[in-house]
């Protein structure tokens, strides 16, 4: 099946009417009126995000997920995606089929669309998506509008992705439901609908991806605030604590997928207040009233 | 120098406002008013479409016109980018600094700023761009609307990529000017001022990216008519003619990055009348009146 052929049996039948049937050099839309679009474009490689021996819906639904929780953190309902592959020959029509599969399902799941993108040869696994989303004018949210004086908070719980990464590895860990452990790490929820309601509630936010201290070290600089978390505040799942997992691991470990965020300290939302935007710089984590030494803020890849 | 101060330093300064200095989650912007969004996104793989030793920046120049080429082909005009790169680690900050240098240039050639991406590590280097054009609502030019009778054009001269991959391959071919060939394989010109002045002319359009026999069966195809070519007609250079390189293999070579439509055949455009569309289906190329044999129409990834 040459190249056309596969556009055509997978993925066309996942295109929305803006990407014309994917026959065309590129798609045509416009945001609806009175919105602005809210576009980010993530990349996964395997061996780095993925090992690569994971089902290909999973690894689409990984994929697609990422992208939907940056447009999460800035508040933005899904409407479209454009999508890279870039196959080695490992890759066949069984792979294809099931990453489509994924795909398929994900669409349903979080009603976003696709609309166009490339398919290529390559030695190595690597798959980009670019995801749009719509915000009505002046509504995102950002990283930038942390104001001295606001309530941190966090959804769900943090950590668990860094124990389903270590299940995933064959760590030997005392935990009572292994496969929900490593579905938070395999297959992350993104908060589109928390973000939602997070316009015009908080005042800065972002999505956890490469650990909570590192991540709210970028609200810090760029809101030009300082940011003080509590150990004993942080969300931990019972998994998590069951597994032995230090705060400090929690907070400096990636692939969580949930929302950071600043808000006044009594706002009402689905969260967890973890800490307070202070004057200054940086970011802080106070264990025990003093401030934790941890080895680093998060995941780097350089 | 980690993956943020990486971005500050090198791709931060390529940023337009709707890029949120690249500290966010997504870029946010609105098409201007009556327009409508025209998006395209290609990757490119170390060893499939460049060999990895050219300069940097001369690989994040291709990167960016193969993306500007399909903005041309749709008739739009270019307003933004998304980057997401996937480094290995012999990609070093000199590397770096090449590339982005290629991008500023050709940022300020054709008139489009980066708003955000991604920047991940890799075994294997691989790069994506997501481009973002403007069109006056219902005026993108597509592949669907070539009709019987229209004349079939191209832009420029075909095959003179192919003639500059044999150049850059060593291949010892009689050409009077050597690096001007090998110009246009690595750094094609994107049509864009031609693809703009044929809104509301051309009937139907595409950039040659895969073969100009295999690009007009697309068109063929999704206009559901049949094009025929006249191979007498087709545009050859100079140098293409003095190498020696037959119509065939030029029609049947990828990366010239012309523009292919069709249009009223007294349409007066910049390009050469190379054929007709015709009932029926496919594509055909007529040389000394009869039918070509091709041993493929195209370049094809898989």
């Amino acid at each position: 099946m040459n190249e056309f052929d596969r556009i055509a049996k997978y993925f066309a039948p996942l295109a929305a009417e803006a990407g014309l049937c994917l026959q065309d050099d590129a798609a045509v839309f416009e945001a609806p009126e009175g919105c602005e679009l809210v576009v980010t474009k993530d990349a996964i490689v395997q061996g780095v995000h993925f090992v690569g021996d994971e089902p290909p819906a999973m690894i689409a639904q990984k994929l697609l997920r990422t992208n939907l929780s940056d447009l999460a953190a800035m508040g933005a309902k899904p409407l479209y995606y454009l999508l890279a592959v870039m196959l080695p020959k490992t890759c066949d029509d069984a792979w294809l089929a099931g990453f489509a599969a994924g795909l398929k399902a994900d669409q349903d799941t979080f009603a976003i669309r696709l609309i166009g993108g490339d398919s290529t040869a390559s030695p190595h696994l690597c798959l980009s998506v670019t995801a749009f989303g719509t915000v009505l004018r002046g509504q995102a949210l950002k990283r930038s509008g942390a104001r001295v004086g606001d309530g941190v908070f966090v959804s769900g719980t943090i950590g668990d992705a860094r124990l389903g990464l270590q299940l995933v590895q064959g760590a030997a860990l005392q935990v009572a439901d292994k496969n929900a452990a490593i579905a938070r790490y395999q297959l992350p929820t993104p908060r589109l609908a928390l973000g939602q309601a997070l316009r015009g509630v908080a005042t800065s936010a972002m999505d956890v991806s490469d650990g909570l201290m590192q991540d709210a070290s970028h609200i810090a600089r760029a809101s030009g605030v300082g940011i003080r978390m509590i150990a004993e505040q942080i969300p931990l799942s019972d998994a998590v604590k069951q597994a032995g997992i230090s705060v400090e691991q929690c907070v400096t470990a990636g692939d969580d997928y949930e929302l950071l965020f600043t808000a006044p300290k009594d706002a009402q939302v689905e969260a967890t207040l973890i800490g307070e935007v202070v004057a200054g710089s940086g970011v802080e984590l106070l264990k025990s009233g003093v401030p934790a030494v941890l080895q680093t803020l998060g995941y780097q890849h350089f």
